[in-house]
């Protein structure tokens, strides 16, 4: 509590200082608001960096807050465990092209890149689920060709580079105000699925010997017990710091246990299979450090051209929507974020890790997400009846056996570069010697173990699995209160759930042929999907109800155009209305439905929010229409309201 | 509902033609009432037989019901598949004396004489984990001697069947007013933890190879599966009939699932240790099945009579708390039960289990009050606000995440003889050479997770695992209206629930030495250190609290001495007093503490209970004291209430 407020004193006179600029091209910006098609080169960028640079200085002290640590050392296990898995599955499948140190030193670059000169340094950024098939595929339709495998990564990651900047320089991020929750849970599903394939394939490679079933064993347990963990730290049981002892560390104390206890009683006799390392510091494969991308044919070099459009597509998609979700409405976020330059930094370090030969880092899912959350600073809220109408929007409650119900909100986030930096550096330190010896301990089936509980909590936490949950609860035990009652028909959850698992589907598919480069097509075609199809089965009413902004208007500042442009001069009261662009869609998640905003209720954090949003309006006073638009509670559009008055600036785009 | 009042209607005559016998007797038995220890041979028996005889034709009638077909198919594989895994249990560790065929024909002994001739058909009775410690212990201390170990245990179950005969004359289950739910959850506790137990025991039999890890991961998936089915079933997902489905069916569905599974793929070709079989209706040993009992020493015989002592103070608590745990308080029970008499028939049933070369049958637990459960219809209570304060009295009750809470209540259990009946034919059914056959396919690992799955569902449902739940609940999370929150003292439920750990330690620890036929004592002492030690450490308010009567007041009449006795004559009000024997204990038990009673809120259910009363009042009038002593709702007093006015028969106890 006592953070924000200072929070908001510290940036006032920073805020001050960019009001001037605000005002005085206000006037110019609405006249071009209905030209979007005019480009203004480089204008996201520059707005990200003006919006963001206030608060650069903030993002080192705030770090002074024990959930850094607890974030940091989680990350640390977050990040670089599945590396490693997907480190195991590249190293198979590339025969040892890539390997543990490509695979560590890749996140590291990711890590230490944008927990610096990112706009969004919350987003967790390292290697995925998709650029290992993305790799492997290439791998596969390339290696018959006898290319040089890694020049020719390079220079798909070179071609991107260049891609990546031009999409950063024409403000493409702005069409991520037509990316809502719908492929934001489909992408989330589908990378769920790519985990818990990833597990059952760690195993399947364990033959079938004491070996095997020792590791399946293992896998198990540690699914349950990180299951366990996870559960007792949203429970009642146990005082408020051993809760969070074990939602914190639980996975990663499961990890380390697992480890060693394979070595015990019987078990010491069954060899099992370790995690594959080699030399510190140095590639996997016979090579230096530095690519030699001369050493391929010319044809190969544009070749690469239609790989790095996949990826640029794949990077785009995957990237933006780990920042959306990981700067989701649910997390109470005070510091705005930057699309457009976290994409031209993306192209630097898929650039760089094109010459080192590493495989490229992007920003991670449910990683990313799990980042934020865990630098939530939460209260527990005990409810009476009274609160009852107001407790939907929140993120996760809980209740116990006595019919009285509590619930944990996030008060605010302890937004911060120091755990991206130092999860980064931590792995750094990982790639040294001895700790190259322990991570070379880890058995393969507490991997297995991993990915099935990485895989698990992500579809937990995955819309479409709310709404399938939803659908096959008893109706006559649903509350009366839950959001998507308010559909009138059934049939449109119903429809829209199978679109969605449609979509899941058919990216998973093609995820198992040759053609999984392609996987991206697919993801990136659900965008229009949604636009343009789907309000022609389901009725717009019924949409919003489905369907909503993955973040908050706050954060989508960035992507609104850097202006009151047309998208939020439609406000969210005519619905009816054709209204272009973005604003629809802002229009239909008004309805609120599965938000799990973490509303604030209660007068000290309505005070706050009004303080934070007069600093946001001193700012950029730029987004006013947005915040209208939102499926956001009223306790926040009555704040917002209340600035504008204050402000008394007649504000024509807000009625 | 229908068929509660169809039985209010069919009971009424046969509850008139007994009032007569109570009324005559009552003046006299009020003059012996406080000469207690006058034992009045076969008094307790013939009283049983008295209070059952009456809804004999009905308890045929009654099974016309569907929750009749789920709880066989659930008791059948409930007593079957524990018992093969005790049978293995046994079977090796006594040197192939008893085997599969025994465990099957003593479960079916046990079924047909007690569903067809017992007071208390619901308690399912069978092989338990105790009797199987008993019996390779005996094997142990006896086989060095070169004694024909099933003649000398012919010879315990034949002194054993005179001790049970004579306790059961002298009315010994009276003594039964002293035991609450205190030793009942140590004992309950206990035999979880054997479960668990034989569990671990099964699976390190496997060796350290392909097989042993293969076990434990089907020993770790059933019992996952079988969890998850139970928790669905708890749960608010699918529709009611798929809930109830999974709940009767899906711990049988997944050993028989597992059973297959185990054949497929790559784990077709691990050889995995099935349960030993023999000829089917044959001894496993190479004998008839009619035991020698002459070819022993004569010192044998008398050796055999402590031996028979242990085995009838085990026999007199396990079967006697299998029937009140089975009949317990969170159960809406409608007809008597009766102690003494089912002693009797215990006392038989050890004897022909002695001659034919049987491990001993009793009650089993945690299955008999499975039985019961699974019989019970209930239905689901949607709660509102107002009907906080009531709710906390219920059975099972669980919340969604939306803060509108309901849970499941029991309206009424359908009380027959023909789920027990069938349930042992079918076991009867099971000896025949296809079945065994089936049995023998079986795998070990299976039996592992069952024992795990039943062990922990035991742990779940026990009143110290409730407790320490209390206990390590965040108290800012613990409802203001939690029964235990009003013990004043927090250290009397620690010391009180340390009292109970250390006895189940105690008790536990003895099983795992060669004094394990000892154990019996252990448990028994249980009682006095209730009744004796424990008001001296624990206030008799905080005790009252803390503990309770196991069974409800009605099935509580069997055993309060047959009439109006001293116990009965102390009423809950005067606390103070010294009010000896039983009464003592009532009395505390007021408070109403974790009681599970399922106290009927509902206008209806009001009705039933008060038609309901006025029939038992009718049939014995005699237990009206007893009715206020208890921790029963006040609904249920008011109920009693109305029943004294309208009798207007001056019960000078009750004021």
């Amino acid at each position: 509590m006592a953070i924000s407020t200072e929070e908001g004193n510290a940036y006032a006179p920073a805020a001050a200082a960019t009001t001037n600029y605000d005002d005085e091209g206000h006037q110019r910006r609405k006249r071009k608001a209905d030209r979007w098609w005019r480009i203004r080169l480089f204008h996201g960028m520059v707005n990200d960096i003006r919006r963001r640079a206030p608060f650069y200085a903030s993002d080192w002290t705030d770090a002074w807050n024990y959930r850094v640590v607890p974030a940091t050392v989680y990350m640390y296990f977050a990040n670089i465990l599945p590396a490693l898995a997907f480190s195991l599955d590249m190293f198979s499948k590339t025969d040892m092209q890539y390997g543990v140190n490509e695979v560590l030193l890749s996140s590291v670059l990711g890590a230490v890149v944008f927990a610096v000169l990112a706009c969004q340094p919350l987003v967790i950024v390292g290697v995925t689920g998709p650029i290992t098939v993305f790799n492997y595929t290439v791998y596969d339709i390339m290696s018959p060709t006898g290319t040089n495998y890694l020049a020719f990564m390079c220079w798909i990651g070179l071609w991107s580079l260049v891609f990546h900047w031009i999409l950063a320089i024409t403000n493409s991020c702005n069409w991520l105000r037509y990316v809502t929750r719908f492929p934001c849970d489909i992408f989330g599903f589908y990378v769920a699925f790519i985990y818990l394939q990833k597990g059952i394939q760690v195993l399947e490679r364990l033959g079938d010997g004491a070996p095997f079933y020792l590791s399946l064993v293992v896998a198990l347990l540690v699914f349950a017990i990180a299951y366990i963990c996870g559960e007792l730290g949203r429970g009642s049981l146990f005082k408020h710091p051993v809760r969070v002892f074990l939602k914190d560390y639980g996975t990663p104390l499961t990890v380390v246990f697992f480890t060693g206890f394979v070595h015990l009683g019987k078990m010491k006799d069954i060899p099992l299979e370790n995690l594959p390392t080699s030399t510190s510091f140095f590639p996997t494969a016979d090579r230096g450090w530095f690519i030699h991308f001369w050493d391929i044919n010319v044809a190969d070099v544009f070749l690469a051209i239609p790989f790095a459009i996949l990826l640029t597509v794949l990077f785009w998609f995957d990237h933006n929507v780990s920042s959306l979700i990981a700067q989701g409405t649910e997390f109470p976020l005070k510091k705005p974020a930057g699309f457009h330059w976290d994409l031209f930094l993306l192209g630097l370090t898929t650039g760089v890790a094109g010459l080192l030969g590493l495989p490229f880092p992007n920003g991670l899912i449910p990683q990313a997400p799990f980042h934020t959350e865990s630098l939530c600073v939460t209260e527990v809220v005990l409810h009476d009846e009274k609160d009852k109408d107001e407790s939907n929007n929140n993120s996760s409650s809980n209740n116990n056996n006595n019919n009285s119900s509590y619930e944990y909100k996030a008060t605010h986030v302890v937004e911060q570069r120091v755990s991206n930096l130092a999860q980064g550096l931590l792995t750094l330190g990982t790639m040294s010697s001895p700790l190259l010896v322990v991570l070379h301990l880890i058995p393969q089936g507490v991997l297995a173990g991993l990915f099935f509980i990485m895989g698990f909590q992500a579809l937990e936490a995955n819309g479409i699995t709310a709404k399938l949950v939803f659908l096959a609860r008893d109706v006559a035990l649903t509350p009366a209160g839950h959001p998507l009652r308010r559909v009138r028909r059934r049939a449109a959850i119903w429809l829209f759930v199978a679109i969605e698992l449609v979509g899941f589907a058919a990216t998973f598919a093609i995820t198992q042929t040759v053609a999984a480069v392609g996987f991206p097509v697919f993801i990136l075609a659900l965008i229009p999907v949604r636009a343009w199809l789907l309000p022609r089965w389901i009725g717009e009413d019924e949409l919003g109800l489905l369907d909503e902004m993955t973040a908050s208007p706050f954060t989508m500042e960035s992507v609104s155009g850097g202006d009151g442009s047309a998208a939020t001069t439609t406000t969210g009261q005519d619905r009816g209305s054709s209204g272009g662009g973005g604003g629809v869609l802002f229009g239909r998640s008004e309805g609120g439905t599965e938000s799990t905003t973490a509303a604030p209720t209660s007068e000290e954090d309505l005070a706050e929010l009004g303080q934070n949003h007069r600093n946001r309006k001193q700012q950029q006073g730029l987004t006013v229409g947005s915040e209208t638009h939102t499926s956001s509670s009223t306790a926040r559009r009555r704040a917002s309201a209340a600035v504008v008055d204050e402000k008394k600036e007649g504000d024509g785009v807000l009625r």
